[in-house]
């Protein structure tokens, strides 16, 4: 733990505790109802900041990932969102099989009419990773406009 | 108010009094008659400027709203709708609820024959979300070009 | 409030209680002791999202503030600079006086060797402000390298 | 008129007499043959220094307008498109009239297959307005790739 | 005058008669007091809609303004600045002398310590023009970082 | 020629001697074997440095020309695409003509399955002007992707 | 070799020997099992650094590939493509030859259900050459999504 | 000349005869009388359509040109810069002798305080030149603020 | 641990073992010779992928880091300096703090003439935090120029 | 050798030998009289094409090589450079050393008033390297203007 000294701090303080897992298993994706199911509407989550392990070299990786869905009667709430991305940050897993488990975890979560994931992977020896997973619920024609 | 000495201003007066509502509800959309009903036309709005607070920690949110329409018999008049998204600041309401309000708001002022509100988040814990609503009138086969 | 059904909600609680003031004067300001006294290091927040209301028509602005400062023996918390700069959200105050103001009320909170806050203010009318002040201790010779 | 004595000047001459309409009434859009009529090729003129005025407040109003077509038998002449665009400088008109207007002029001046007019027009208030309108003759299937 | 019905318009009125001048003799430069007449914080416009005509061809010309000042006891109101630049808009000037009026008018205006002005000019025949006209009141040092 | 002594310079010697043409019709475009005759692949060529004469004032004009074509039994081979493109350099033509003359030339040269020339002009009098032009050879459904 | 004294480098050891081929057919490339296969999900390797020579003139040639694919039962392991694609550093071969090259040796390396190769060279003698080759397993509809 | 019917064509006149020189021998630049010369203000010309010819190979080169002067008592006119700059079009020169001449020329022709040319060449062979040359009139202290 | 099956690959082997340490306390900066001890050179590390906590509420942080020196005797091995970087990963430390001790243990482990760190920390609740110290050994006149 | 045939091509002859030099010691840095002598201007090559190998591993490495310097009475020849740097292409040098090195052989060959050579070397592991070394000739002041 840092020494700063922390006695003067009135509204930075711990109490906001925020528990962070450590890995996809423990982390919940919570969700709300979606007020309005007669429509379907494109909600966009873009998470720059995500971070993993190679599962090989043990050597951190650095992504961008963005989460496009169509909600049916659940919405994805996003301070869970953010615990579950960050519960990678010590997890060792090859790209592609982040994003498709990233997919995976919110269809079991929110049940969707149509998902997509892509994960964009910073270069490793000059080459950029860039992987999208879709998924669309049978009967469901997808999103019209992309 | 500001201690700022006006007296020596002519041009900038207090006369011009734009009345700012405090939410949607007592904000009116206003609009003028379309001079081109024979035309399936698309009007934008690109509303950069939009700010909100969050409904469970009162954090002000800051977003960019991007209203694309096909007006069939009224225009909507920018000053009103300037004041309407105005009306928003110090309402506490989750962004999905937003975007979708402003496009039934929209609907119910103009009676578009298409319309797609977009609503881009600037992000919170490293998060942000973006979400488009569309609407299409029964038997309006939508934009061509998108 | 929103009538979000928030029950399933377990991280997103209300016991995060930041208290959002409503005027500069209500806002303080919290420091922490700098542990690298015997060093001029120079410490930049850049803060766009900033918005106040004209003190002539009401209109909302909005800005970039950007606050360069080299601490003496207090840092300024940024969580307290967030909570002071959100309280000008219904404050009526020119651009000119903004900048000046928060100059002040930093001098004031951490007594710094050397500080300069810059506002740059969304176009009105076309025009764009851009207010930089700076404030240097009597004997302290200013940042070497800008 | 400027008091710059131009007697040294001799290649920047008055007599280069272009004259400038105060209206798009009186400027005349002037065509040359299409000399591959047996094409369905794609002209864009990129307008980005149109201006006009608020026909309610009289403020200066600034756009971009982009003119996309498929001529048939005539090609627009880009000096007269110039003159023509230039009449709107002390106009009052709105901008969803502008586009529509610019659109009939100039399928009355040259009566293309296809075209489209596109007003981007900068933001007052914080919001930009961006209207296209579209014309495409009946039985043309309009441009293929976009 | 557009023929756009207004009748249904609460807010868009005429009644914000902002007169607009047709020179800048006409156009009066309004301020304000300084209010930190103790302090050399520096001021800065940035007007990306100018326009004015070419005095020999009659062609408009277009430019981006940029005004940087150290104001003494009276700051420059915006507003009148619109107007004042908004002035120019059928008068024909050279560019470089453009650059220098508005430095001299600002001058008179508001005496200020230090005073710049650019006008960076769009290209006509391919090349692009940018004016850049400075005054310091002797004995002041002028801004210290630039 | 330049009067720069070239007596040391072993490397930059004429001997390359490249035959630079004064008009489309004395350069001729060289193709070579398309080795992949069973797949329709898209080459496009990227050229940003056009220049020609306007046909009426003389006054050169530059643009960029971007040639995308799917190859039949014959590639350009892009050295003498080079030395054709340079050969408009002195050549007056409007540029809707040039954007369609390279298209007829090409076409002669190679006998693509499917090609398009793009000419995008520096703007004149502020428009620019940008000329696309296919063909497709009967039969030929086109490039899938774009 | 460098005469840099590497004693005190520990980290930095020779062990980690990865050997460079010196040709396209001395390069294996490797798989591992696609976990997904129940899925049509999008791989891409953005390769900014591809160098080769040119065949005639033996002057380096400096490319971007870009290779999108939907794996089957295999995935590209990204280290030994890194290697393969270094292999082409010191061979000659035009451009349109690399880029259906490398599309022939991936689709015998995964066997994938659809993929695209595109290769972007640095301009030579002002022209930059753009080659998308794409392949598609007879009955496969190809990615839905572009 | 191109074949392009002219008749109805009453704007794009011929009249407007500019000549364009062959050699900046020929070309004349024209200036007027600075109407400013009590103050230091600094004018800059962007061309970024230069193009000129390789002294050895006979191959095009293409540059961006930027002119950054203090005038004495003679402004240069932009037209007629147009045209001298124009008129190195067919003639073959190094680089760094272009941006010398340029210089020279210019000193010869408005006897400026303080002159500086860049010339920026489009890189050949990969390689892009970009030369600087400075004249400071003697006694002269150059530009206060670059 | 991925359950990847790795047998197939050869090249992606374990043996490559990097060490990641978990506090800077453990990571060791290496060094190797300055072969130019004679010329003031200056050498830039950018590092934009750090990462590490919140010392308060544990949610990770992200950040570039920029290190500038000129070494002495003494030059930083860049693979150790990675090593080095990621060990910050699960350290929880202000970011004030953070660029400080980069600084002091760079002082420590190569000695350098002059040093300067800057850390560019994401925005959190909006606002991006942005440290630069910097350290000159006594009598070094530091960087000519920056 | 690549396998197209090329008895068609008449322009692309192998006859242009440029002989390519395996190593900086065999590649010979010519050079051409300065026409300009007796002015100190600023020559830049910027060089974005340049590759090595990495001394310890033989990865290749990948980085952009920017070289300004005021010559006395030679320049360097632009192709002869681009040989001289072609030829670190299978060489193994540490960045450092390379930037140095590159420094050291221009000043042996064109003996300039004042030369910086700055290597900016693409991420490597995350981290880019960005070296700069300069040499002023004892006496001579250095470029005034940066
Ligand atoms: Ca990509
Ligand atoms: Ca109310
Ligand atoms: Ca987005
Ligand atoms: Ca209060
Ligand atoms: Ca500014
Ligand atoms: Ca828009
Ligand atoms: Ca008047
Ligand atoms: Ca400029
Ligand atoms: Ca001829
Ligand atoms: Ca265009
Ligand atoms: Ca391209
Ligand atoms: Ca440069
Ligand atoms: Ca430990
Ligand atoms: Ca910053
Ligand atoms: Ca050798
Ligand atoms: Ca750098």
């Amino acid at each position: 733990m840092s020494d700063k000294t922390i006695e003067g701090l009135t509204l930075l303080q711990k109490s906001c505790t925020t528990v962070y897992r450590d890995s996809p298993e423990d982390a919940i994706l919570e969700t709300f109802p979606n007020k309005y199911p007669h429509r379907n509407y494109v909600i966009e989550f873009d998470c720059p900041e995500f971070t993993s392990l190679c599962p090989i070299t043990g050597q951190p990786d650095f992504a961008k990932i963005k989460i496009t869905y169509i909600p049916d009667l659940k919405c994805v709430e996003s301070k869970s969102l953010k615990i579950y991305l960050f519960s990678f940050r010590n997890c060792g897993m090859f790209h592609e099989e982040i994003t498709n488990r990233i997919l995976d975890d919110l269809i079991a979560a929110c049940d969707p009419r149509w998902i997509s994931v892509r994960g964009m992977m910073n270069p490793r020896g000059g080459i950029g990773i860039d992987v999208t997973a879709e998924y669309c619920r049978p009967g469901f024609e997808g999103p019209t406009s992309k």
